[in-house]
């Protein structure tokens, strides 16, 4: 047995409250190692009344498979080993590691303990995560809804972008285009920042309180929110409370005043007074123009919650996605979650963690993340094909892994965004790539975020040019690409399969294959990445096609399908058609 | 190389603020598996201006070798990754694994990052806790120092205890002993609990505010805190939040008025009243008379919150120790913590958590917990005989892997307590093995505790056999057991190697061999725990043995030297003479 695999890790993602009752558990093996694993698990005041549960493997990555296991004891008081069948051996694995025999006298230190699970502590996420389908508008170039409020200087709408160019992009344009998102399919917005600010991308906070006049007034915002909830679209702002704007007036105030100013420690400033070269302040990435909050000042905090609320409470938006979030303190994402869900219970929360956000999505701060991880993994097939298709589901796998379930259903999943290129331009303009992109996004686990445009086949390099303007001219678009992006949005929305159901994938380094089992339906996702016909066999009485809305009858319950480069089949089979 | 036993997590004990610039780093690789480790690490924000550092191997366990490095840089935004060389090949490892190359295009996804070192995030630990020698009492068994607040029925000091038994020991009794401990040589006492309850340990609070009055009054708890620290002796006190008495007077009002009393959500009770057979209520283990409370609910906070702080605002205590700690959620603690450090900056909190307890030291709940992994692994080596020295110091290796060095540093490392038989009696009567025992207690990193009476030679079969009273006729004493008690506490306290010295094993079966290497002197610990005569060889110009006080000048800069079987050597050597 390889012992040098086994991971499992108390009070983590392997071993946590999936509701009130259940706590789930998994274990980590070499691959291949094992031929069975086994859970038996008690009451930790009652070890001798314990009880045997068979693991299953549900994923395997490069390295390692992956078993879980939910488990429910009366009181919620958990002690657990577990017992593991190689070829050759049967070993328990405890908090003390292996083990050929367990000594009773002895069993209580060698167990693994989820001391008692709390109600308080489970990872509550927003009923209607499960099924949103996200669209992320940056507002400065989607459309300009109400001219009289642009600034001067304007460039022309369709022009390529400089970092300081203005188009006029606003509230107005976006509640102009609802119909539009509403046809896309899209049921949830992320909004770039909308408070007033100083640059096109307003990441540069200069009043949390007011909306940008360049994009309307706290009115717009609420009609925004209504007409937006009348379509059953979901609104959710970005925060960036991480740094504010050189002119957000306490750190003016600052400037004027120095030590003297009432909010001097709102910032970390080191010295009596800000001097600007060499900075002497903490800065986001090292732009002076963007001073580091110090979110550990209770004032600071009283201020940033008091943001936090009022835009729900006046303009009844649904959530946050949290702008540079991995720098803030644990402590203020527990008070900003505490008043956050306080104020409206399935507000969403989702941070910008480009990495292994664990620390953060133990329940009690995000809800999930923009995925990034997922991103890379996207880009190493689909785009830069540096990647097989069995390495793509075994990093999936691993990626899946290092969440809750809870988490890995609140994930923003993303091809792209304004801090990256576009991905048809990483695709090299490659639309087929991009088509299996988005079918994979949609039809994997989290929340599907659609960068705006990339329905429409916009492109983009590294900002400022992933920040073009919306093309509106609908002449203009590929008109097959953007009707198989609304079919594709459809089908995820159809199909509960694709959102509940639980992931298997056949690790096959020519065919993409991945299964979302639901209770009634499971969806096979295939997808040739080669540049060869490949085959695939279909093993189902009956299956439908949903790409083509086929229906494909076997015999013998077996049918080879052949795949085609760049193809895509979503294989539809009750589960009375198995 | 063995990709399998590669382990680094971030924001963890494998990646921790050891203070506000400075970020430890661990590594876990297959035990003999690599030549060597390099961490390479930079800003967020200046990936391209990176450096590198050594890692250096600093502790074994069977499976792994641990490796560790200091890292800092500027800003406080860390990322990094590790160059691992192995005989046969050099290669990377980051948050997506081992890559043979990286690629600069998407290095920024490789990396392992610590977003931001925050100095509110540090987890400060006491300075007086890096010198602490603990001692527990057990207050009903200690001494009577007061005969007039005894209770009824009082069975003869000296006789052997039932669980119901009551001999009259009291906080007067310690005050008037407070000479005998500062000649032992302890510096900080845990109490078990003190408050008004019903049974002889307490664990069964009535009234949180009063001191038992068996136990005495508050002015006796003022007057032994005053008189404690004027011989340098520390007071802690036991929190039992987990679950009060059957007769707190909350649950005696829901007993009396069912939901419609007020404190019906202290408790969790299913149903509108409570019902003892069978328990409707969550309690402690399966015991009616101890109702678990809510630490979810606002009024329970407030009240215990406040009890946390009105001992050490009117009796100066020094500190609490967590009853079931582990059951009570993270939330209360992280409030507790607050509280506490708030009113009282270096007050230790120590948890009792008999597990694995990393969720809980992270810096923001407790500062150490009731080391009980360590118990078992001296349990093993010393008391049962069933690990060999080789085996013992790799456990304790690994169970110093399990935690931060802050965490590590404030671990009450414990042989035995009220909870446990005692360790003579482990040890079967074999004094030799207890001085051992104590002696790598004495030794080890964290705090040592010694549980009442072990320093005479008490004995005790588990709980109520434990809680004997204390023998003070010292006649009856060992002496000599006695006399090398105090002297291996007085080396403790003289040598700061001992407290703050690095660890160092050799990992060997037959002999015990553990360095603690300080700045100006290194101590090396050298014991035989089997039945055959081992030999050490000492290397250095010149050694003292600190409980023979022998100088020990070799030739050549070596001496072997012979170990009898129980033999234990505490080799001094100054840093001028290695």
């Amino acid at each position: 047995m390889n012992r040098h695999a086994l991971q499992h890790i108390q009070k983590s993602n392997y071993a946590y409250a999936l509701n009130s009752k259940t706590l789930r558990l998994r274990l980590r093996t070499a691959k291949g190692d094992l031929k069975r694993v086994e859970v038996i698990y008690a009451d930790k005041f009652d070890m001798e009344c314990s009880q045997v549960k068979e693991m299953h493997k549900i994923l395997t990555d490069q390295l390692f498979d992956y078993y879980e296991a939910d488990i429910s004891v009366d009181q919620n008081r958990y002690v657990y080993y577990f017992k593991l069948y190689s070829t050759d051996e049967v070993v328990y694995f405890g908090e003390n590691g292996i083990e050929k025999s367990l000594d009773s006298k002895t069993l209580h230190y060698s167990v693994f303990q989820f001391p008692f699970l709390h109600e308080s502590e489970v990872h509550h996420i927003p009923e209607w995560s499960k099924t949103a389908v996200f669209y992320q508008i940056f507002v400065e170039r989607f459309f300009d809804g109400d001219p009289s409020n642009n600034p001067k200087n304007l460039s022309q709408w369709g022009t390529r972008p400089s970092p300081h160019s203005y188009y006029g992009g606003d509230l107005r344009g976006i509640i102009k285009k609802l119909d539009y998102l509403q046809d896309l399919g899209i049921n949830a917005l992320y909004l770039t920042p909308i408070f007033a600010a100083n640059t096109n991308h307003k990441y540069d906070t200069k009043d949390y309180l007011q909306i940008d006049p360049e994009f309307g007034t706290e009115e717009d915002l609420k009609e925004l929110v209504k007409k937006a909830h009348e379509k059953g679209i979901r609104i959710v702002l970005d925060a960036v409370f991480n740094h504010c704007g050189y002119y957000f007036e306490p750190f003016q105030d600052v400037l004027r005043k120095g030590k003297a100013s009432k909010y001097f420690n709102w910032f970390y400033i080191e010295g009596d007074e800000v001097c600007q070269n060499p900075a002497n302040y903490l800065r986001f990435a090292f732009s002076n123009k963007m001073p580091k909050l110090n979110t550990h000042n209770e004032q600071v905090q009283a201020y940033l919650l008091k943001v936090a609320t009022y835009w729900i409470e006046t303009c009844d938006i649904d959530g946050w996605r949290l702008d540079v979030s991995d720098e803030v303190d644990h402590a203020f994402w527990r008070k900003f979650r505490e008043v956050v869900k306080k104020c409206k219970k399935d507000a969403i929360i989702i941070g910008e963690n480009w990495h292994d956000a664990n620390a953060w999505l133990q329940g009690d701060q995000y809800d999930g993340v923009m995925n990034y991880a997922l991103t890379k993994a996207c880009l190493d097939f689909f785009a830069y094909n540096t990647i097989q298709a069995d390495t793509f589901a075994y990093t999936l796998s691993n990626v899946l892994m290092r969440n809750t379930k809870q988490a890995n259903d609140c994930m923003l999943n993303l091809l792209d965004s304004h801090d990256t290129a576009r991905i048809l331009t990483l695709c090299k303009q490659r639309k087929e790539k991009v088509k299996a992109a988005i079918t994979f996004l949609m039809t994997f686990v989290g929340m599907p975020c659609t960068y705006y445009g990339t329905e429409i086949g916009m492109e983009g390099e590294h900002d400022p040019d992933c920040r073009r303007t919306f093309e509106w001219d609908s002449k203009k678009w590929d008109e097959d690409f953007y009707t198989y992006y609304k079919k594709i949005i459809r089908i995820r929305k159809q199909h509960k399969a694709l959102t509940e159901g639980r992931v298997k994938f056949t690790y096959d380094p020519e065919l993409f294959v991945m299964e979302r089992i639901g209770e009634e339906e499971k969806i096979i996702v295939v997808m040739n990445n080669t540049d060869k016909i490949q085959s695939y066999l279909l093993t189902a009485k009956q299956a439908k096609e949903l790409l083509t809305d086929t229906v494909i009858t076997t015999k013998n319950n077996q049918l080879i399908e052949k795949i085609e480069t760049n193809g895509i089949k979503l294989y539809s089979i009750k589960n009375t058609c198995n």
